[in-house]
């Protein structure tokens, strides 16, 4: 069974998962950035755009898990670009360039239809209307027997928390407040939906912790 | 100057920092006490309550740091006890018996008066009806020189919070969820009020952070 799976999602103290007023020059929301810094000192990341270096250890850890057995991934039309609505053109690519570092099919969730989109390294951006469900299902059969990792942002992945789809969550909590942005975590209860902390263990950087379904 | 000062204010992931229906067997809210077994394992804590065992280490450090140099505290109704409305009698002495880990004047914040009440090791409850700013005077006063600790619980700290008064807070984020119950940080935004993370350690306990008004 493909499960789907939430990594390296990173918190503020205050709990939010994303800056305000995400635009184009701030695809992480203001301030949101600084949220990942951890993250994009890893090797992992520094090798996804190109670099040689970055650190081990485990954040590397955790960041290197987000990646293996992933077969195919979802994301929310916001962590997608920064256009609302109908698109208005093909333009539009996606934050990383021609070569984004998913590889897999990418699933968007969008309320308004476009065609696939084939870019180079092996990323298809699929557009899904129909909903988060439908997307779930063409996710693991496109992941073949492997897992779905689920992007973000912060409504999408309460979409599917609400649903009970999501089977496990790696967040990390890291040392600074936002203010205001996106909470992950309100509005919801995620005690309720089923969910327990299995893992935590803290680094220099940011306290990594994993959510799952009580079994 | 005194200095206000919130230290080891436990919060869950899901940022809670009490559980729900809180009651006479529930101090801390229905699942509040999983939060705070990190401190019921530190010296200082099975020292007030007569053990002489209790661990050392990070989480000691920052529960000891907790009384160093506080000659008041000031605490909401909730944090003295079960009871709500007009005091029925004077029989309700708070949760800790006849000698409170306090050692010094206590102002509990009330919209009913009631006597003062003094107990054994040097603990006075003062009883305050006029507000967060007037309890605030008496405790500096009281405090002589020493800083005053808030107590809590979220309401009153959230309160201290808006307005701007409280200097200091050591928060411990626990591996939890509690999925529902009061939340410190929300509907208030940290950063406007001028708080920032000047400190942040880990344990295998607990993730400490320290908050504080950018100088």
């Amino acid at each position: 069974m493909s499960k789907l799976r939430v990594h390296a999602f990173t918190l503020s103290l205050d709990g939010f998962g994303a800056g305000p007023r995400q635009d184009i020059d701030n695809p992480l929301g203001v301030g949101g950035r600084t949220l990942h810094e951890w993250a994009f000192a890893t090797r992992t990341f520094q090798k996804m755009f190109g670099g040689d270096g970055g650190d081990t250890g485990i954040d590397e850890d955790f960041a290197a898990a987000g990646f293996a057995n992933i077969g195919a991934w979802i994301i929310g039309r916001n962590m997608f670009g920064p256009i609302r609505g109908p698109w208005a053109d093909e333009a539009w690519k996606g934050w990383w360039g021609d070569e984004p570092p998913y590889h897999v099919p990418v699933f968007v969730l969008t309320h308004h239809p476009r065609a696939t989109l084939t870019m180079a390294g092996g990323t298809t951006f699929h557009f899904v209307t129909d909903g988060i469900e439908p997307a779930l299902r063409r996710a693991v059969e496109a992941a073949n027997g492997k897992d779905v990792r689920l992007g973000g942002g912060v409504a999408t992945i309460q979409q599917y928390l609400r649903a009970g789809l999501v089977d496990e969550m790696h967040l990390a909590i890291a040392p600074v407040l936002l203010g205001s942005g996106e909470r992950l975590l309100e509005g919801l209860d995620a005690v309720q939906l089923g969910y327990r902390c299995i893992r935590h263990v803290a680094t220099p950087n940011v306290t990594h912790v994993v959510l799952a379904k009580s079994a």
